[in-house]
């Protein structure tokens, strides 16, 4: 710098734009360093100190924009900026705040991010709304600690499953033992059930999780539907013994598992739909012993719920005849069913109006083959979701990238979206 | 009862006899219930405080047989009866006292008491043997805490590698700082070696492990030799992603280390020897999460070392190609090398005779697909196994079963192969 020259420096008092992109990416950041793991890797679980810490987060940048906080009979948090009356029926935005282990920092994060924004930036404009705004951040969307995904949505929903209670974690922690710990009391659950007469509808952004806006070239799409999900857990049980055993005398639990594994893969590649067999645990796992028991998960997805059904039937046969083959037995049990959730084609709508507002020319519908909360809220009311284009479409994983470029983008189309079905509702 | 009929009870001061089969059996029950498991399953490793307990109660019955005892540099319980001078060249007898998780209550243990058992009835006959007798009972053979077998048996051979003080347990302990929790200090591990010269030999009585002897209606059998085995520790290396990622897109650990199990398989038993995967971890292991990553043993295991490891080299072709296509990456370690052992045929006589004097007619030689000390004891000493009957030849598993009878037989024919020792050494 040349000497005299005079430099213009942002005094400490100027406003920061709470709802610009490099905001919400400090907010990503933020969050992302509340985790049970070491090491900058990121876990965070439904009914955890560290699920308390961001939902305290989130309320404060909710009251920061305007609204009215509160933490719902669940644990999710909410908040709500009213309408031009008080009391109208309301439009939820919304999206998780836990994640897998060694999770990215955007997966369910960004969308509950971009939520707030959009309200602060409609509470700042001074603009009315003929419909309340409320902004969710669901506990559990990812099911990570019980096994059961959409924990709190469906208790927003209304169809949380009491039994459910009874289900526990890696630690034997029961689900009600684990509201209790929170602060919560499973008795109440119900309280955190909405009226579908309150609610206009849901809106979710949310990180593609998929190649195809990156490859498009485009930094926002529309989600047409989202796949449906089964999960299953299942059980091979054999007979543990020394790994001096001759094989003809074996009954080798992970020898069957392993081609169970093997044979999803191809069934559903050969049927054109997505299984992952993500988790998987042997027992006793040792290096000189043969494997007695072997639990594993299987969550099969498809856009058509009667396609998934059809193929989970050959594959319960495959099991079968293995395990047979073996003289190991089988225990498959469903954990989860999720029926495929279309969009409303108004929200849908309203969302194109939001992404042409950015300047974006064209807006790919696509199938989301990821399960979000909108699967449970859609039991309730009308959804839809904006979804933003990812580095290389991963995600789970610490690589889960965004640009800030299409954060701003996002959040403007949010923004813009918002304000045409308060156009479209006038 | 009728009454005014006498009862003969045996009084307290009754001799029991600490050498019968039932003594034996309870002793292996008292063992079995120092144990890092709850639900009467066993689990006892190396250097924990099962292992310190065990070794009280060993050496208290080594005692009790009229041995002078010590615990060695690497925590071998020791126990020792001169011969007819003191400081004659010993014959050891012994097994280990560690075990895999969920184990049963006889493999290896077993062999220590009817070890113990054999020179309490020397030292209570009066009978003056023209070699020492030593029993050892070693703190690991089976390698389950560090994943490296025979640790105990390899001190004594003077083969161990001092690198082994890095490996560290599933808790991040270091086998150093083990030994030191332990009350043994590493730099001395030395000691712990005995020299050939002040040996004659070494006698393990052991289960069989297999169905053999059980098929031939036989309680006991002669070990021709014991198999070698090779251990590695496999990595498959992928990419973590969203459960909902497409096939093409994928790198899943787990979908390539199932195949790899599966050929795993099939080649051993093509190739007429024996493998066994045991142990296999998953990362992150979560349901909605494609497998990053997948650690996995492998345990190979062959009378002949070249068959062996031609088998091996076949594998790691197959297993660099399953990843390879795959784009996943593979790292394999060796953990283990133990050549075949051969028993040298002059014990291999005294065990026949022994087997004899049981009056059974016939003794099967067979070899070993397990792994015992004496694999270790061999590269020192001299050595000969006997084998116990074991109900459908299980171990490894808390249905481990020998009978009274057998036992009984085996504690007999191991005496008499000492005896027939010391005739043929007079």
């Amino acid at each position: 710098m040349q000497q005299g020259q005079t430099v213009s420096v942002p005094s400490a008092s100027a406003a920061i734009d709470r709802t610009s992109a490099l905001s919400i990416l400090a907010r990503c950041d933020e969050l992302a360093a509340h985790s049970t793991l070491p090491g900058g890797l990121i876990k965070r679980v439904y009914l955890s100190n560290e699920h308390r810490a961001v939902n305290a987060l989130a309320a404060q940048w909710m009251i920061e924009a305007g609204m009215r906080t509160w933490q719902d009979a669940a644990g999710n948090q909410c908040g709500r900026l009213e309408g031009r009356t008080p009391g109208l029926p309301a439009l939820l935005l919304g999206s998780h705040l836990d994640t897998v282990p060694s999770a990215g920092r955007y997966d369910g994060i960004l969308g509950v991010l971009i939520g707030i924004a959009a309200v602060d930036r409609i509470h700042a404009s001074g603009t009315e709304l003929p419909f309340a705004l409320e902004v969710v951040a669901f506990g559990d969307e990812e099911g990570t600690r019980f096994g059961r995904a959409l924990l709190g949505s469906r208790a927003l929903a209304g169809t949380f499953d009491r039994d459910w209670l009874d289900l526990s974690d890696a630690d034997g922690i029961s689900l009600s033992d684990a509201y209790r710990a929170f602060g919560l009391d499973p008795e109440n659950l119900g309280d955190a059930a909405r009226g579908s007469d309150d609610l206009i509808g849901y809106l979710e952004a949310h990180i593609e999780q998929g190649p195809y806006l990156e490859e498009a070239d485009q930094a926002l799409g529309i989600v047409s539907s989202i796949a449906g999900a089964r999960r299953f857990a299942i059980t091979v049980t054999g007979k543990a013994g020394h790994s001096g055993t001759p094989f003809d005398r074996r009954h080798d639990a992970l020898a069957g598992a392993s081609e169970i594994v093997t044979l999803i893969e191809r069934t559903a590649r050969d049927a054109g739909l997505i299984a992952t067999v993500g988790h998987l645990d042997v027992f006793p796992n040792a290096v000189n012993v043969i494997p007695g028991r072997v639990e594993l998960s299987l969550d099969l997805r498809a856009e058509f719920d009667t396609e998934r059904d059809a193929v989970f039937e050959r594959l319960s046969t495959i099991m079968t005849e293995i395990c047979h083959s073996r003289g190991l037995t089988l225990d498959i049990r469903q954990t989860h069913n999720a029926p495929a959730v279309a969009c409303s084609p108004g929200l849908r709508e309203a969302i194109a109006v939001g992404i042409a507002a950015t300047g974006q020319k064209d807006a790919q519908l696509l199938l989301s083959r990821a399960g979000h909360d909108g699967m449970a809220v859609g039991d309730l009311t009308e959804i839809a979701m904006l979804f933003i284009r990812c580095r290389g479409g991963v995600s789970h994983h610490p690589d889960e990238h965004v640009t800030a470029a299409d954060v701003a983008s996002a959040t403007d189309a949010f923004e813009s979206a918002v304000l045409s079905l308060a156009g479209a509702t006038l």
